[in-house]
Order: C-alpha cells, then structure tokens, then sequence
C-alpha cells in the first residue's frame, strides 16, 4: 500500500528541544535601518547614547531664570525685585538656562509691580524647575541592549540620543510550498472550476502573515500538485531561504511525499508529535538549514507553526518568546481528553458574574472556526483524562481580555437573528461583542440555571396550553430572578430539497419507507415541536426512519438535506432559503431570551434590547423571511 | 509677555466626551483589499460565506470507506471481508467518500489476510470518521461581522469561505506637523550643526508608528520654525487629511502657537486637560475635522496620543477600544501625587515572591526614557493624595505580563557592568531580562529587606577593619538567608574635568574656595567611601562646598562635572571615561551582588551567574577600563 510509518513519535518538549539544538548556531545576518523605520525589529547589538538628552540645562517652565542664591532674600514681608537683563532673565520652557543662572522661578509666582517691575515674595533653591543636561539620557550609557524590539515608545529614545540607524537582524526568508494535488489555486483559477473533492488553498497565506507577525519575510510558492519529484526538485532549488515549510503530505499516507522529499535530500530527525492538532509534523535539516513537513489541516498547521516554526524564528533574531497572557477559567462541562496526547482545545470565553466560562470549540482540526471563534487554548496534557466541569483550569488567551470581558455570553437555542445582533450592536458599542453556543433551548436553560450565560435563547413550546417558555422558567428555573423577551415570531417547517422531488406534503410523509428524515437533538425547541406535532398527528416516532439521527441547528439539518443525507428535516425558513432550498411551513412560534435579571440593568444588555428595538434590526429580520416582529423587544415576563 | 490663557482645564473623560460627541457622524470610506493581505485590517460589513467548507462529505483518516450498514455483521469471531472496489473503497484523508458511502473505517482497524484480502473485526457507524459537508462553514452564514479586525488565522477562514476580497475601511490619513525653532532637523542637517538648545526631532516619529499600530497612514510634515503665518498657511492647505497633529507649541507661553493658528481656521473647544503627562493638549475643528494640538514633551504627547487619537483613529475606521492587561501591584515606596490632577504614573514591575512590585520611574514629562523602561502605568486619580508602599493597586501593563514574569529585579548601588550581564544574558537564556534600579548600596539593602527584589548591588565599606558587604548584611539582614557573590572590584576616584583645569590632586583639595564638590546621596557606598576618606585624613564635611548636593548615579556625577556644575566628584572610573573627563584614583573596592537564597537555584539567577562568570563577560568588563575581576563570581558568604 505505499504507506510510510511514523518515526517514534515525540512529546512536543522533546521534538521542541531536538529542533532548537540541531539549530543551535544558525543565525541570520545583520542589517543596518532607519531608526523611524525599526518597528518592531530586533537590536542585534547594544546600542549606546551618542549624545545626552538633554544636551544642556534647560528651564522646565515658562518663568525667570536666576541664580538661586540672589534670590535667598526675598520674602512676602520684603520682595525682592528681579533685576531683568542683568541677572534674571525671562525663559520659555525647553530654552537654555543662561550662564551663571541655576533656577527658574515660575512665572505664576512672579509679581508684577509699578512700571513692569517684577517681584518675587519667596526664594528659590538651586536647580528648581530645570531639567539638567542628561537628565533623560547620559551620553555613552546603554541605550537597549541586544535582542531588544523596538517599540514605537523606542524610537523615541533612539533619536534623542542622537542615533538615526541601528543594526537589526535580518528578517529570516521563509519559503512557504502549499502541495496537494486536491488544494485549488483560487488566485489563478476560475471559481467555476472549484469542484467537489477540491480544497481552496489557504494555509500557505495564514502561514504568510503569521511569518510575518512573527518577524520572519515570508514568500508563498505555486501550489504543487502530489508528485514527488517536482516537490524535491523545488525544494533543490531554494536553498537560500532560511526556512522552508511544505504544507500537506506530512502524514504517512500513501501520497505523503514530504518526508521522501526531505530525506532524499537531507534528514529527518522527528516525525509526529504526540499533540493534538498537530500530530503529523515533520523536522528535517537539509545543508544545515530546518525544513518543515507541515500538516495539511489548518488548525494543526497553525498550531505547529506556532509551537515550533514561531520559536525558531524569534531564535534567529535573537528575540525571547513570550508566552501568552493565561487566565483561570471553569468550563461549561466536563471535557474528555485521551491519554497519551497533548490536546490543544479551542474553547470560547466569557465573563459571567465572578467566573471566567469556558465554552469548547469543535475538535476537528479541519475546522478552521474552531480557532477563529476561539479565545482561548487549553493545554491538555498527555497524562490527563479530562476536565470535570467547575474544575478551575489554565488557559491561554489568543484575544486580549477586554474583549472577553465585554462580551454578551448566549447560550441555548440558535436562531440566525442572534448573528444579526452581534453585527448591529457595534453601531451602539463598537467594543461589545456576543459569543453564541448552539446547545438548544433546554441547554440554554441549564447554562442559565448553572450561572454560565448571560442570556438563553429558547422556544420551547408547552403541549399543554400551547404557550412557549413561561412554564419551562417555572419549572426548571424555579429561585432565578429572570426576565423574558421576545426576540422574534419565525416559521418552522419541513426543509426539502428543491422542486420537492419525493412530494412531500405533511407530517404523514415522514413514514413513508423512501423517506429519510434529519432530527434535532433531544432538548431542542425544534424536537420538541416535532414530538408534539406527531403526537397530535398519532405519529409513533419509532416508526420515522432517520429519527435517532440528530444535528444541533437548523443549518445542519438544511446541509444535511441539500446534502441528499436526508430528504426532509424540520427547521426554519431561514437555514432553507439560505442554501436555496424549499420550505413547508408548519407552524409559526415564539423565540424569546431568557436574560438573568442581575444582568438586565447591565450597559451590555441594554444595548442589545436597544439593538434588538430598533427599526433596523427588525427590517432586516423581516428581510431574511420566515419571520414576524410584531412581539420583538416585548419584555414577556 | 503675550501669554495665552487655558480655556477652563476638562477632566480627561470630559475632553474625551467633547471629542467624540463632536466628530460623532465621521467615517472614512471603503476600500476593498485582498484576503491575503488584509491583515489588521477592519471589516466595514459582515461578510457572508459564499461556499461550505468542506463542500463536500470528505474521509477524516486515511481508511477504507464504506457503507456503515454493511459493517454491522462484523465481529471478533466473525470478521468481514471487504469488498474493495465494489462496496468498500481505499480512501485518503481529505478526499471525497464515494457514493453510497457513509463512512470510513481507520486503516489501523483492517486486517490484512491471505492473498491481500481484508477483514474488519467490528463494525463502524454511520458518519464516523467522515467530515460532513459544512462542518466548518456552512455557506451564507455569518463569518464575521462589521468592525471585526482580521488576525492571520481569519485569513483561513475567510479564504475556505471562498470571499477572495473584503470591504475595509480605509485607513484615516492623519497629517503629523513638527513645529518649534528649537528642534534639530536630524534628517536633513548635518549632526555638527546640533548645538546647545537644540531637541531632536522624535515625536514625530513616535506618533508616526503610533498611527501606523493604530490602523490610520501617517505622513510626517517638515519641521515648522515658530511663526504664526506659516504654521496657519501649512495646516490649512491640508484639509484633506482626515486628522491633523501639530506638535508643540500647544501650551500657553507667548510662542505657543497651535491655539491661535487652529483658532484662525476654526474652532477649539478643548485647551488643556487634568492630567499629567498631557495637560497642555488642544482639541479643534476645522471644517468639521478633528485637529490637535499636541504638547512638545515626548510623555506628554505620547500619552495625549493614547488617550485621545487613538481612540478617534480606531472610532473612525469602526473598531472596539481594547483595554491593556491590568494587574494589582504593589508599590516598592510611598507614592505621593497632586490634588486635582489625573497622574500617569510609569513604573517598572517586578515578580518577587508572590507580590507584583512597582518601582516608580521619574516623573518628567521631558524623559522619554521614563516611558520606554516603564513596564505598566498607575493612572493616580485626581482625587487620591497618593499610594501607600504595601497598598495594592491596579496597573496598566505596557509589556507582556510573560517578560515582566521572566525577569530579575536588581535595586542597589548601579554599576555599568550590571547593564553588561542584561546584554550577554541575551546568549543564554533571550528571554530573560533583567530590571535595575539605583537606589544606593543601603537601599537595596532595604529593599532585599523588604523582598521586593532578588538582588542587590552594594559596596559597603565596613570602616572598622575595611571589609566589604559582610558586616552590613549581618547587621541589616539578620533572619534572612542571603548569599554574596562578588561582581567586580572596580576604582573610585575623583572625576574632574579633562586636563585637570584646577589642579586637584587629592582630598584635601576638596577644602578649597574655589572648588565645588558634588556629593553622592546619603546611604550609598561612595558616599560612605567619601565620609571614611574624609575622617581618615580629618576633614571636616561642613567645610566641603556641595557637600549636601547629592546625586544619584556615578554617571550624573560625571554629566555634573561635564556640565560645570561641579568641579570634581566621587565615582568609578567608567563614568569618567564613558564622558571622557580625566579621573584621579583614590581607592580600589569591592562590588558584591546580595542574592536572596530562597532564588539562588532558580534558573534565572543561575542563568546571571553563569553570565558574570563566562570569560566574555570579564573580558567586556575589563575594557571598560577601572575593574579589576580576579574575584568575579566568587561567593563570599
């Protein structure tokens, strides 16, 4: 079968410690820049004051300069008058004190007498209210020693003491080669030639502005298709770059060409790590020189990029790395994790009451949201089974805190208007943000009842006098002080695929034997509307092939049908006109958020109902069809 | 005199009310940028997927793909044969599941038999191992919304959207103009032509990469003399900026000309802000654009930068204001600060024990320096007389928390070769840095005393039997464990002007009426070197001229003597040479680092000791001239 095996896979500290001591002595050169143009570069040498700032004496206010001593006299009983020109001399501030002057009297507290005379009524001591020469900087003394990054703040110093060029090290070249013969060139190709089973090509740019965040020059190579040779034969060629990093081919499939690559022309010392994204990393040396196998999927390449690629580069230019900054955080539930693997796991953050949640992402490292929606990673360690929920846990922030904390936490039942909020609320504040999790209305009720959310979307309707929520609060939220607002009246229904093909009319469809139907997980509005539709139907479920199949929001079940994974689902209008699908209404219902009652009063959420009140917002509801608005901002309970 | 007066002074959230009230409805138009290059950049719209990701149900591993259905005889004791390339297909990971399929079995589970036959010995379940169409990005959904700043990995995602463009706002062009008669035109003059009374230019540098960091395109002017008309002419042919920054002249002095000029041309509505750094900043209006007159002193304009434009800038181009990290410090010494007025306090931090210490850098607002060694700032409010040492407040970090973490924090008695080891530290560990204060040789004692640092530079003379340090610690340290490693030996001596213009030649000269002397403060080795010199040749202190001036540090010594304020002071040869005055040996010392024991074994302070001891470091010590390190690195106690 062609398959390549593994090396004896490492641990990340020891592939980490392998790279960094084959590469102990690389170095890249030095370079000479401007100063104004040295942001964010790396000193490769101590530089040292060329002159002192300031470079003499000079009055620190606006006022009169004098020598302290002449002054000694003066008193409120005997003013002393200053002898302008001859021994007190008028200054601004930044100006050089004359000769034989040592002090500034303030102009607020000279004193105007008869015939512009001036007068003051208290001494001064020497040196008051003047900056004496080098009192910001001393001429030869350190200025930044070497590995320093310069600041916007350094550029600042630099010129004032009086050095306009500094030697930095050059940024490493690092040649980046996306290869597979599956990855579509979107930038030479036509977007109609963009088939199934083809993959747009994106990590080699992530990678580039990564380099690039990094300190490093990045250039992005031609997409290689799966051919060893030609692979080998570009690698060949570019031995002048610092670093060459080949995306995809790196496991040990049978068209993984990036270790045969390496070790045609050079050596491989480590092969698979035991973390997770990440897993199918390759190290090599050619002439001396790292070349990286880098997994194709872009969370793991991401992530070793930055356990591995990124420490080198700052090694290079003699930059420390610096670690992220870390905060205590609790998760939402218990977390699993396998044993014998690092799992790096993307988790969502908010602050609710005195706690930092925690809410995981999806694992997959083909998911490339599960790292954009993320705030934080969570370092698993390989000796570890898991988090238990309220378990208090380290995590590393990849966005700066306030964000975190000025964030609307939503969990429960998903509806496509929550995503409208969150882009209309930066029109009130541009700093909030809202972070929803999909977990269904009951779920959202739990978050609410465990103090993980600030607001619960839910639907959930009640069989018995057909109304929607009032009795779930009551009962599952019984001792929360709760408020409850309408956010929208939408239209549930069964999604189809276009044209209908299978006829299908109602409820009594979902028996047919040619029929597969996609439900919602147990907890959901949506299941929850269906098990009482069939009932009131005299439907028996077991009886609905596809029912023990669930997804968690409407797209999925959209995509699951567009898809052919199924022939009907029930879900909103909305998920079935956005993938162009057809729609039979079933039922119209009530969407509300649950918001706690100690967070009502709170600015976030009152500009979300400000949001959520506005006329923009609900056009724009109305504009995705399938729903009404005659109830929206109606404050329920 | 032709002074200005301040308009009435606004608190720092009133003049930043005033300007976001007023400038409330500007914007800055669109532009549409690349993907790839659209890092850092804020989205202008909520951007919409265009196609799912994956597009199409795809194998998660490397396997077999299969029907699950047909799996589900499979059994240890009855294991499957699979038919390959009629029900059961060789898959790759990433690759399209064949119709029919619905799932993969991972090659580590199939059984290889005779004749290359396979068997599986469990059975799979529907969908495992396959990454459904849209797992990741399901298309027409949200990807993110208005005002989102796109980071490297947003690029992954974006791009796996299929969206190859995005609407940006553009970023705000903002005009920098340097103004004042005094400030040296480095660029385009010659470095001879730097007299006394010049300042190099650098603020407008500074505030250049600020702009840049903050998302807006700064163009930096020529510098401006102090002239009125030209200043007018220059600012109102530049309208078509969307912000204006004139720097200097915006305080009330009778050459300040940023009032009258923005005055002429429009309208001010802020002069002078409660805060300091930045009182003397302007606000103003010219057709309905924001314009600032910005104060000359870099503190100050950096910090009025901070508060005020930055903002606007990320206002404008419609992205949230993100906090700085916090975290509670305590401060090393009592804080006093004004009534009345908001300070902007830098200090630089410190891990020591389980405290977070702060020591307070000078306070001008001419020193730059003050800025770029500070690790966080102390915003003092104005109603707050000051902080007491051991009350714990919050602090903005300007640094990441991870160096200030990695870092040793030295108080003492300054010695230029503690500036050596923060350099060659660099090799062994590019991490590490290292923070000195210089409080003298009694301070750090005081502050090892108090654990507020790790350790401490002292030269002690013991005038009884002429030891160094040894008896100093017993007296002073007595319960706390402590080792003393020997730095250097250096010389102190006089330092006096080049050529020895007054013919000192040893410390009875001192006595002289024509000699002014300039002292070290209280408490610190030299100083007591100079008191034990004194006693032994019985001079009596009252009778030295500048005996009670004190400064802080060898090398503001030597800039005193430089400068002609002194004579002749006490200090080590280095800060003679550093200056290149002439200097009379009068005694060789010892120069120990105090080093607490509970941090000797820590790999930071191992990593220094490691440094004091490489022959580089003795060897760069050494040239200096005025050392001496045959005990280098010993331990005495």
């Amino acid at each position: 079968m062609g398959r390549n095996v593994y090396l004896q896979k490492k641990s990340r500290l020891e592939a980490k410690n392998l790279l960094f001591e084959r590469f102990d002595s690389l170095s890249t050169e030095i370079e000479n820049v401007n100063v104004p143009d040295s942001t964010g570069r790396v000193l490769s040498e101590a530089v040292f004051a060329k002159i002192s700032s300031p470079n003499f004496h000079s009055s620190a206010m606006d006022g009169i300069a004098i020598k302290a001593e002449e002054t000694f006299s003066a008193s409120e009983r005997e003013p002393l008058k200053l002898d302008i020109g001859k021994t007190a001399f008028h200054i601004n501030t930044g100006h050089v004190i004359p000769e034989d002057c040592n002090s500034v009297i303030m102009i607020e507290d000279v004193i105007e007498g008869e015939n512009d005379e001036l007068f003051i009524e208290a001494p001064v001591y020497p040196w008051k209210n003047v900056r004496k020469m080098g009192e910001d900087i001393v001429a030869t003394e350190i200025i930044y020693t070497k590995g320093h990054t310069i600041t916007p703040y350094c550029i600042g110093a630099l010129l004032s003491a009086g050095i306009f060029k500094v030697n930095v090290k050059k940024k490493p070249r690092v040649l980046i080669i996306p290869t597979g013969s599956e990855i579509f060139d979107w930038k030479n190709d036509k977007i109609e030639n963009f088939e199934q089973g083809k993959v747009i090509e994106s990590n080699s740019y992530v990678l580039a502005a990564m380099c690039e965040e990094s300190g490093a020059e990045p250039k992005v190579h031609n997409i290689l298709v799966d051919d060893l040779d030609l692979i080998k034969k570009v690698v060949s060629e570019n031995h002048k770059f610092d670093i060459i990093l080949i995306i995809g081919g790196s496991s040990a499939g049978s068209f993984d060409y990036s270790k045969p690559v390496i070790e045609s022309l050079g050596d491989v010392f480590v092969h698979g790590v035991t973390m997770m994204p990440g897993k199918p990393v390759i190290m090599g040396d050619i002439e001396e020189k790292p070349i990286f196998g880098m997994p194709g999927y872009p969370v793991s390449t991401i992530i070793v990029f930055e356990q591995f690629v990124k420490p080198l580069i700052e090694r290079l230019i003699g930059k420390g790395s610096f670690d992220r900054q870390k905060v205590e955080i609790t998760p939402v539930k218990k977390i699993s994790s396998k044993i014998g693997v690092e799992e790096f796991l993307r988790v969502s953050l908010g602050v609710v009451g005195d706690k930092v949640v925690a809410t995981p992402l999806p694992r997959g490292s083909g998911n490339i949201t599960s790292l954009t929606k993320a705030d934080g990673i969570i370092k698993i360690p390989s000796n570890i089974e898991g988090i238990k929920s309220n378990e208090s846990v380290t995590c590393e922030l990849i966005r700066p805190f306030s964000i975190i904390k000025n964030r609307i936490v939503a969990v429960g039942s998903h509806d496509n208007s929550i995503d409208l909020i969150e882009d209309q609320i930066k029109d009130v504040n541009s700093s909030l943000t809202i972070s929803s999790s999909h977990v269904g209305s009951m779920g959202g009720i739990l978050a609410m009842k465990n103090g993980t959310c600030h607001i619960a979307g839910t639907h959930l309707l009640d069989p018995e006098d057909g109304s929607y929520n009032v009795s779930y609060i009551k009962k599952h939220l019984e001792g929360h002080n709760v408020k409850l607002v309408n956010l929208v009246l939408r239209d549930q229904g069964f999604i189809i695929p276009r044209g209908n093909p299978k006829n299908i009319k109602d409820v009594n469809d979902l028996l047919r034997d040619d029929i597969f139907f996609m439900n919602r997980q147990a907890g959901s509005g949506t299941r929850i509307l269906l098990d009482y539709t069939l009932k009131e139907n005299n439907i028996s479920k077991n009886l609905i092939n596809g029912y023990e199949d669930e997804e968690f929001t409407h797209m999925s079940v959209a995509v699951s049908v567009l898809s052919g994974r199924a022939d009907v689902g029930l879900g909103i209008y909305a998920a079935a006109k956005a993938l162009n699908l057809d729609f039979i209404p079933v039922v119209t219902e009530q969407y509300d958020l649950i918001i706690k009652e100690e967070y009502f009063e709170t600015v976030n959420i009152q500009n979300l109902l400000e949001t959520v009140n506005s006329d923009k917002f609900k056009k724009r509801v109305e504009q995705l069809g399938g729903y009404g608005t005659s109830m929206t901002g109606k404050i329920i309970i």
